[in-house]
C-alpha cells in the first residue's frame, strides 16, 4: 500500500488499452460473431454508462446552464431536404480504387499514411529516434511500407509542407499526388486510379411504394433548422438562443479503421445558436474572457506550418483570430467541458479550417482536436454556418425562416409612391390596368421621378416589355413624396454551431484516463474523474456468504439513496483481484464488509489510484464517499476525516 | 379562485389535445415545412423533456433498481443477422392496393375501420346513442363510410366476433374477409386487390462497393443476444440477469395515420432478462404478488369476448393464466412503472396475444394496452421469446451463446462406451477406420449392446449406409459400461422480453392527463405528475423589468441547487396568460415574484390543477415547493405549511 503513484513509469500501449477496453466490454465490434462490420461498434455496460454520464454532463454543462431548447428529431429524413442543404451534391469524401483487386481506400487517408511511413523511414535511416508509437506497429502489419530509406531534405520538407495542407486539397490534386509521389495501396503495392467522389449518406426508401427516397441524417442540424419558426416561437420571438440534441447520426464512411475515431453510427451532441448576424456580442463572454487556449489558425497552417499559440480568449476575439464573441465564447465552453470530464488540456487544441477544408455550409470554423496514439483528432467542431441553412431551405419551401424584431426607434423613409384612381385606370386601359400598374409599382425611384416630372407636364408615357406605349394622365395616377415607418426588423439569424462527436470524445477520454502500476505493467487502471465514472462506488464483502448480505444491502441502498451509483462485487475471487477489475473499469472508489464490518460496524475505504484505504464507521464511510463523488471534497480533505487502515488482510 | 376541481367538466375532445400538443411544440410533423411525411415525427422542447423525464424514471425503476446490464448497439444491422433471426423473411405485414388508385393500405386495418364504421352506422341507425369519440369524426373525414344502415342481429355478431379476433387473422383470410364482407378502399369506395407481404424493414447499404446490405433495426433485441457471450461473462457467469437498452428503432409502416401510436421511427426501452428454462422463478416476485391486474387472456378472446377478468399476479400465476413467475413479475412491474408515470390504471389491462397473433420469436406476450382515443392501444409488450433468438444465432455463427453452470453435485450417468486400439483399427481398415469408428459411435445404447454382445463371441458385423460389412473383433474395439461424472450444465437460457414503445406511452400519458377548465373549455390543462412534467417549477415576474432581475436569479440558481428544473417567463404578457400558457406545457407548480417580493422576500406558490395560490418567504417557498416536486409531501400538506394568498393581483 502506498500513497505516491507514478502514472508515468511504463509507456503509454495502445494494445493493452484496446485489449483492457474490449475485455471489460467497454465496446466492441458490433455484430462481432457475424465476423463485424467495419465502423460499427456496441457499447457494452461501462461504456454506456461512461456514455450516459458524458451526456448528463454535457446537458448540465449547456443545455441547463444556458437555458437551450431540446429537441428530439427523426434520423430518417426524405432526400429533398438534403437536396436542398447541399449535402447530396457535396456531402462526399474522395476514394480511389486499387487498379487491380478493387480495393476502395480514402484518397487523403493514402497519402497521410503512405507518406508518415516514408518520413518515419526516413528517420530511422537517419538513427534518429522514431517516436515508439504503437499505431504505427499497426500500420506496418497492414502494409504500409515503413522500409528505412533515408530522404532527401527537399523531400522531407515536402512531405511535410503537404501534410500540415492535407485536408485543404480538392480531389484531383490529390490523384496528382499519388501520381508525382507514387503513392500505392500500402496493403497491396498496386496503383491506384484516379479520386472520385462518394456520396457519404446512407440510402433508403421511405413507405411501401418505393417512391420517396430517404437518407439517413449525417448530423443532426437539419432537424434543427426545419423548427426554426416553432423554435422561435416557443422562444417568444426572442433571440439569441439555442437549441440542442444529442442523437444518433450516420455517415457511410469509406474504410473505417480507427476504432471509435472513425465509425459509420454515431452518437453526436450538437448546439445550433441563432444570433443576429449585425450583432454576434455574448452577454456571458466576460465569464470565459480570460480562459487559455492552444490555437493552430488557419494563416500559420497554410504557410506549411502546425506552431500553435497561446491567447486567451479575449485576446484572440480582440485581434481578431477568433472572428466574434460568440463564436469565441462556444471554444472556451467546450473547453470548459472537455476539462471537466478529464481530457488532459496538454493534449488539446483549437484548430481553424483552411478555406478549401470548410464544409459546403460554413464560413469559419474552428476544431477541438485532442490528441490520442493517432495523432490529433478532431473531437468537436464549432462553425460557423452564417445564414447559409435557414436561407436555402427558406427559398426552397417559402416558408420564411426569419426574426421579425420590433424596432425600438421606428426608422423613418422617404419615398415617391404611386398613388392610382383605379376607377379611371379600369375605365381608360381595360385589360391592359395590371400590366400597366405593375409596370409602374416595379421602377425604382428615379424613373418614378421621371413619371413624376411628366406627369406634372400633362401626362407620363410608359413602355411595356413588348413595346407597347401607354399614356397615363394625373386623373389615373399620382406620385408623391412621403415618409414611411418602419417598425419591424427582418432578417435571417446567423448560426454558431458547436458539435460534438461523443464516441471520439470517450475514447480519447480512455487513452488520457489510462495507465499501468509501477510494479506491474498488466496493472492496467483507467483514473476516470468520479464525475464520469461508469460506477462510483464498488461495494465488496469478503465472500458472498449470506452473513454479509444485511450489510450490502444497507450500504448499497443508502448509497442509492444519496444518489451515489454503486455495484456489489460478491464474485468468488479474492478481494486483490475484485479491485484490480475494477481499477480497469473505472471506479474510483470501493469499500470492503468484513467480519469487523459485521462485528463492529466499520468498513475500510479505497482510493483507486494511490491504493490508499482508510477506515471508519459505515456511515462515516457512506458520507465522505458521497462528498468524494460529488466532489465536493478531494482525497486529502478524505484522509483527514477517516484514519488509515492497516488492517491484517492484505487488500491489494 | 378555487380549489375545488371538476376535470370531467368537459368531455375528453382529441382535436383540442392535439392542437395544444401542436401549438406548444410538444411534438409536429416532422420535415413539417418540406410537407411532412407521414410516421415521421419532430420532438419540440416540452416533449423532448417529457421523454427525457419518462427515460429516466425508466432507468432507474428497472435497470437501477435491478441491476441491469446497460448496452448501447447500432441500429444499422448486416442483412445476414435478420435472416438468421427470420425478422427478412416473416417481419411483415399483409398489405392490399386499391385496384384503380394504387393506393396502398393495411389489410387488417382496412378491415377493423370499415366494419368499425358499420357497426357504429347499424347503432346510429337502431338509434342507440354511439360514443361521441372524436377519431369516428376524422375517420368521416377519411371516408369511412359510416351512413346510418341498420344491420341484422347475425351480422353484427359476426362483425364483433371479426373484430375480437383481428390480429389472429392470416393474410389469406383478411383477403377472403374483404370479398365475403364487400370491404372497399374507405377512401375511394374502390375495391381492394389480394394481400401481400410487405416487409417493414428499412433497408440500406453498408461501405462504397453497395454489396453489403444491411437493415435499421425493427427492435433493439438483436443487439442483446448477439452480445450475450460478452453480457454473462460481464455478469461473471451468473443467471438470471437482464441486458437492458433504450434506443431508436426503425418499422417502414405501411400508411401510418395514428399520430405517435404508429410511426416509422420510434424510440423503444427493451429488457431482456435471461432465465434458467427449467427455473422460471422470480426471487422478488413476493414483493408484487399482490397486484392487482386487468387481465385479457387468449382463450376469452379466441371464443370471441373481450371480457377482462381481475386476478393478482399471484393468482394468475398459481392459476396457469400467466405461464411463470418471471412473466408475471415483469407484468406486475411494467404495471407500476405505468401508474408512476401517470397513466390512469382505469385504462389500463394485459391482453395475450392470440396464437397466429404472436411474433415468430415468442412461445407467449401479454401486451400493455393502454385506452385511448383510438381504443385500446398496446404500448409494452412482455414476450417470452424462449430460447429462439440465442439457439437460431448459435447455429448460425458456431459461436456457443448458452450458459455453463458449475453442478453442485455433479450427475454420475452409466454408459456402454466404445474404446478403441487406433494402431490395430488402422491396421486393418485402412481408408475405412475413420468410417467405422463413427459407424459405432452414432450407435444408441441397444445397439452398442448388440456389439458388446457379439463381440463377447469373438466378433461384430456392422453395416455401413453403402450396405458394406465390416467385421470387428476384439483387438479392434471393446465396449465397455463406465460410470461418467458430469460437473458442467451446459444450457442456452430463455429470455423474457418487456419492450416499451416510449412514443405511445407518452401519447396516451397527453390523453390521460388532459382536461378543460371548467369555467372555459378553451383552458386546457395537462395535469402531468411532478415526476414526469418537462418543467417542475414556473418564474413569473410581475413583468421584465430590471428590478427583478435579482430575485429571478436568485430563486432560479436556489431551485436548481435543490435539483428542481425551472424556466423563467418573463414574456410582456400578463401574469394570467402566463400561466395558462404552462398549464398546457403541463408546469405543475408556478412562483410569482412581484413588488412585496422586492420589499418583503415573500414569493407566492400556485398549484396548477387547483389554481389554489399560497406565499410565503422566499425560503419556505423553495423548501416547499422542492418536497412537492420530489413527491415527499403532497399539496394538502403544502397548504399546512404555507398561508393561502388572497392578495390584491387577481392571478389567474
Amino acid at each position: 500500500m502506498s500513497s505516491t503513484v507514478n502514472k508515468t513509469a511504463h509507456a503509454f500501449d495502445k494494445v493493452r488499452l484496446d485489449a483492457l477496453l474490449n475485455r471489460r466490454f467497454f465496446y466492441a465490434p458490433a455484430f462481432e460473431i457475424y465476423g463485424g462490420v467495419a465502423g460499427l461498434y456496441d457499447y457494452g455496460p461501462p461504456g454506456s454508462s461512461l456514455q450516459a454520464n458524458l451526456i448528463a454532463e454535457w446537458r448540465k454543462h449547456f443545455i441547463i446552464e444556458e437555458h437551450m431548447l431540446e429537441l428530439d428529431t427523426t434520423i430518417m429524413t426524405p432526400a429533398p431536404v438534403f437536396e436542398t442543404s447541399g449535402h447530396v451534391a457535396r456531402f462526399a469524401d474522395w476514394m480511389v480504387k486499387d487498379t487491380k483487386t478493387g480495393d476502395v481506400l480514402r484518397a487523403d487517408h493514402l497519402v497521410k499514411n503512405v507518406l508518415e511511413a516514408r518520413l518515419a523511414g526516413d528517420k530511422e535511416a537517419r538513427g534518429l529516434a522514431a517516436a515508439p508509437v504503437t499505431d504505427d506497429k499497426k500500420k506496418k502489419k497492414k502494409g504500409a511500407k515503413a522500409a528505412a530509406v533515408q530522404l532527401s531534405d527537399e523531400v522531407v520538407k515536402e512531405y511535410e509542407t503537404i501534410l500540415a495542407q492535407l485536408d485543404n486539397f480538392s480531389g484531383p490534386e490529390l490523384g496528382e499526388l499519388c501520381r508525382k509521389h507514387k503513392l500505392t495501396n500500402p496493403d497491396t503495392g498496386n496503383e491506384v486510379g484516379e479520386p472520385q467522389q462518394f456520396n457519404l449518406m446512407f440510402l433508403s426508401s421511405i413507405g411501401p411504394t418505393g417512391q420517396h427516397p430517404g437518407y439517413l441524417r449525417p448530423e443532426t442540424a437539419q432537424g434543427h433548422f426545419l423548427n426554426f419558426s416553432r423554435l422561435l416561437e416557443f422562444n417568444n420571438g426572442k433571440v439569441p438562443f439555442a437549441s440542442a440534441q444529442i442523437g444518433r447520426s450516420f455517415r457511410n464512411e469509406i474504410s473505417p479503421r480507427a476504432g471509435l475515431l472513425r465509425v459509420r453510427e454515431f452518437t453526436m451532441a450538437e448546439i445550433e445558436h441563432y444570433v443576429d448576424p449585425e450583432d454576434k456580442r455574448h452577454e456571458r463572454f466576460h465569464e470565459v474572457r480570460d480562459v487559455v487556449l492552444v490555437l493552430l489558425d488557419r494563416h500559420v497552417q497554410e504557410a506549411g506550418s502546425s506552431t500553435t499559440s497561446r491567447l486567451t480568449v479575449g485576446e484572440a476575439v480582440e485581434k481578431g483570430v477568433i472572428a466574434n464573441e460568440t463564436l469565441g465564447y462556444f471554444i472556451a465552453r467546450i473547453y470548459l467541458f472537455l476539462l471537466k470530464i478529464g481530457i488532459n488540456p496538454e493534449r488539446l487544441r483549437f484548430r481553424q479550417h483552411m478555406g478549401n477544408e470548410m464544409a459546403h455550409y460554413a464560413t469559419d470554423c474552428w476544431d477541438a482536436e485532442i490528441h490520442n496514439a493517432t495523432g490529433w483528432t478532431e473531437c468537436v467542431g464549432c462553425a460557423d454556418r452564417a445564414a447559409y441553412d435557414l436561407s436555402v431551405h427558406s427559398a426552397k419551401t417559402g416558408h420564411p425562416l426569419v426574426v421579425r424584431q420590433a424596432l425600438k426607434e421606428p426608422i423613418l423613409t422617404e419615398k415617391e409612391v404611386s398613388e392610382w384612381n383605379k376607377k379611371n385606370l379600369g375605365k381608360t386601359f381595360k385589360q391592359d390596368a395590371a400590366l400597366i400598374q405593375s409596370l409602374v409599382e416595379s421602377m425604382d425611384e428615379p424613373e418614378l421621378l421621371r413619371i413624376k416630372g411628366e406627369l406634372a407636364q400633362g401626362a407620363a408615357i410608359i413602355k411595356s416589355e413588348d413595346g407597347r406605349e401607354f399614356q397615363l394622365t394625373p386623373d389615373v395616377l399620382t406620385v408623391e413624396r412621403k415618409t414611411l415607418k418602419q417598425s419591424i426588423r427582418e432578417y435571417t439569424p446567423n448560426v454558431i454551431e458547436p458539435s460534438f462527436g461523443l464516441g471520439r470524445i470517450l475514447y480519447t477520454l480512455l487513452e488520457h484516463s489510462f495507465w499501468s502500476r509501477e510494479q506491474d505493467v498488466e496493472r492496467g487502471v483507467l483514473s476516470l474523474p468520479p464525475l464520469v465514472a461508469p460506477t462510483k462506488v464498488l461495494i465488496v464483502p469478503l465472500s458472498a456468504r449470506d452473513e454479509f448480505n444485511p450489510l450490502v444491502q444497507e450500504v448499497s441502498s443508502k448509497l442509492r439513496k444519496a444518489g451515489v451509483f454503486s455495484r456489489v462485487d460478491d464474485s468468488n475471487t479474492s478481494i486483490g483481484k475484485r479491485y484490480a477489475r475494477n481499477d480497469e473499469l473505472g471506479t474510483p472508489f470501493g469499500v470492503t464488509l468484513d467480519f469487523a464490518s459485521v462485528q463492529n460496524r466499520t468498513m475500510t475505504l479505497r482510493e483507486r489510484d494511490t491504493m490508499d484505504q482508510r477506515i471508519g464507521s459505515i456511515d462515516d464511510v457512506i458520507a465522505t464517499v458521497t462528498e468524494l463523488v460529488f466532489g465536493n471534497i478531494d482525497w486529502a480533505e478524505a484522509c483527514t476525516r477517516l484514519p488509515a487502515y492497516d488492517g491484517v488482510q492484505a487488500i491489494d
